[in-house]
């Protein structure tokens, strides 16, 4: 693996174990743009494979967290969209005959990387976070938010649709009901309604979000081993999809096995009973076992739809 | 398309963009029967082939929403169910050597149509909402109720058992653990147990109901597209049944691709920018994409269980 | 069927249509055994045999409820977990050429019982429920706590991964983001966080757990035909991971047919409206219609991974 180049649209920072992503147009109110999109997922693999990462933080530079798709000039927004939507012409991507070529939606591009991330995810949301930026924090396994966050299921008042798979993760997050209402009305909400819909885990003054999520990836980081923290994550997010709990059984008796008897078992349960803090020595990077070859992957073409990359 | 009759059951009312289905057989607390279920299938159908609707209201005539199934004759409610189950002689449907003709379950039928609905449904629950009247309200998007309302899932207490596919959606709704209290000790509970479970999104003085789920239809309808409310409903309910969210990906990406060159796409990022409300111009009767092409479909075959209509 | 003999490390009594299962370890805050395991299941099927059983309730003796896997030497956990998964020497469960011979995964075998289990489990939670204690009881249809239980999906800190199905269990009962602080930080909480989180239904003194579990346990088996809880109970279950409410629409339509024409039936809609309770004559045991057969079962290969009994 090459180093990775410096990011231009976001900071990067490891501290005591704890990698924190801060999306950095302030100017934009961290807009999401195409370089963005790219960074985020190399960041993402930066992540996994960096064993000294426990846990992840995302925020936002700035008063805000992420005003969604930036629309770069405002007198000419459906060109730059359209303008966006371009793939090189000739290549498989550009489809003759088409309207336009496709691409694959970005923000959904970011999410799936996310939903495969080993490393447990905080979004500490420190402000506004509409359209992409309401829905890329949806794969996030907790969200914070400071008491003068905003959230804004978008799309509709734009004439668009939801996406960022939104579809699939908002309505597991908040209920069927709530999900429908903030989409279908397409309305910017307060942060009070987003933690009684449940779509934040709490509010808190600007000056604590911070240390509030960093206080919460300490807790993971210094208590549980990285490698049963990438197990668990993958499990509870893929069982969401499953269609019988046996599914589960299957991964987990798999899980068990291997885990029940690994180093990090051992020390698991020997700093248990000696009552101590537990040094786990597996590492993500390399003794990560697969508990899912079995299980059932979703059907995707990718020469119906792609981009690029 | 021929003009529909006047349904006998229900009143049908558009206004301002917004449809109103009154359920009305008043003097029957809006007991459902057989042409209520025929005739909220044809007024769905007609709701979704008029593009002068937005949004639609459905709620009950009188005290009640709607008590259940009718129980035509009090001394003879088993006949009841037995004759109205009763398919012609001599028809596919007629099964040989079965104790009775099979038919699909109407209330299911009803929840089916609403579950494909292209317009976003919001229920206001005027009074008792029981067995079928319970469940035929959780394919709506939004549940508000009076204060006076009550609701059952009184199936287990009757000796047959939750239908109107509640199985599939009351736990996505409420969770599973209120869904089992409910549904397995099939009680009557009033409104502020249906707030406090989830069922329902509000609770309203009785003549502050009506007003306030109007409101509601009101912000979709003024602010939102119409062909995006049609392809987010179905997203979002759609994707309840997909196993990763790389499907809903799929569905959202060529979305995205197709409104974001839409006139839609353009009004709605132009209407933003010039901070003006926006007039979609997109009909959803001739000019909705098909998203779901390659979504599975659930196998159902019609030859096993059917009815004539 | 054969008597089952007295099982060693739990209690099991029916009283007035309810059986109780006490977990009955009480030195050892009734941790998981093997001989648990197996005892678990045998109740689960007497259970299932016995007419006279309408609802279950399940508790711990002593002050606690299930202290998760017990760790049998404290000074060598590491080599007690190997040994309790050591199959027999050349059957089929003993792997050769691998690390270890793989079982099933004991807590989801009791789950997955649970899962299937033709009556409404009610779980009251009398103190501390830890590791496979509290994920077992992820598959009763309620839980009521004692105000002085505690609650940990600790794996994570003891080097392992979640199990009993857990994955697929926990983010349906209180929503991913609640599942996943739990499960991530392996943490030990008190009730009033099982509460808020919708664990639990209700909190109770501790004098108070088991009346209360009784009192609803009474509500289903005095109101409920029990047939009409079998079917609720698998349909509800089941649902859960139906691709599309056409498939929950299939297997209600049969069940309405059958039921409406049943002696349940008959005297469901009978005694309500001749205002009286309810004398259902439907037996679990014999007629319980199976509304499943074409639901997709699983798939799971039983030559990976079994263990031997």
């Amino acid at each position: 693996m090459t180093a990775p180049s410096e990011p231009k649209t976001l900071l990067y920072d490891v501290a005591d174990g704890i990698a924190t992503i801060t999306l950095n147009r302030p100017d934009r109110l961290n807009a999401f743009v195409d370089e963005m999109e790219a960074e985020l997922i190399e960041t993402f693999d930066r992540i996994d494979a960096d064993d000294e990462v426990k846990a992840v933080v995302l925020t936002g530079a700035g008063r805000g967290f992420c005003a969604g798709m930036d629309v770069v000039d405002a007198g000419d927004a459906f060109v730059a969209w359209r303008t966006a939507s371009t793939a090189p012409e000739g290549t498989q991507y550009d489809v003759p005959g088409d309207e336009l070529p496709r691409r694959r939606d970005g923000g959904g591009r970011v999410v799936l990387r996310m939903f495969d991330c080993l490393k447990p995810i905080i979004a500490a949301v420190n402000g506004p976070a509409t359209g992409v930026g309401a829905t890329m924090i949806l794969a996030a396994d907790i969200r914070l938010a400071s008491e003068t966050a905003k959230f804004g299921f978008v799309f509709n008042r734009r004439g668009v649709i939801p996406e960022s798979c939104s579809s699939w993760f908002l309505p597991r997050l908040v209920g069927m009901q709530t999900a429908m209402e903030w989409v279908l009305t397409g309305r910017v909400f307060k942060a009070p309604e987003a933690l009684e819909g449940g779509l934040v885990r709490s509010l808190h003054a600007p000056e604590d979000l911070l240390p509030t999520a960093y206080a919460l990836a300490r807790e993971i980081a210094d208590n549980t081993a990285p490698v049963s923290a990438a197990l668990a994550r993958q499990l509870l997010w893929r069982m969401q999809g499953a269609s019988h709990p046996m599914i589960a059984h299957q991964a987990e008796s798999l899980g068990i096995n291997l885990r029940g008897v690994s180093a990090d078992g051992a020390e698991g349960f020997a700093s248990f009973v000696e009552k101590r803090p537990a040094a786990f020595p597996n590492l993500v990077s390399t003794e990560l076992p697969d508990l899912f070859g079995s299980f059932p992957a979703p059907t995707f073409d990718p020469t119906s739809l792609e981009d690029p990359r």
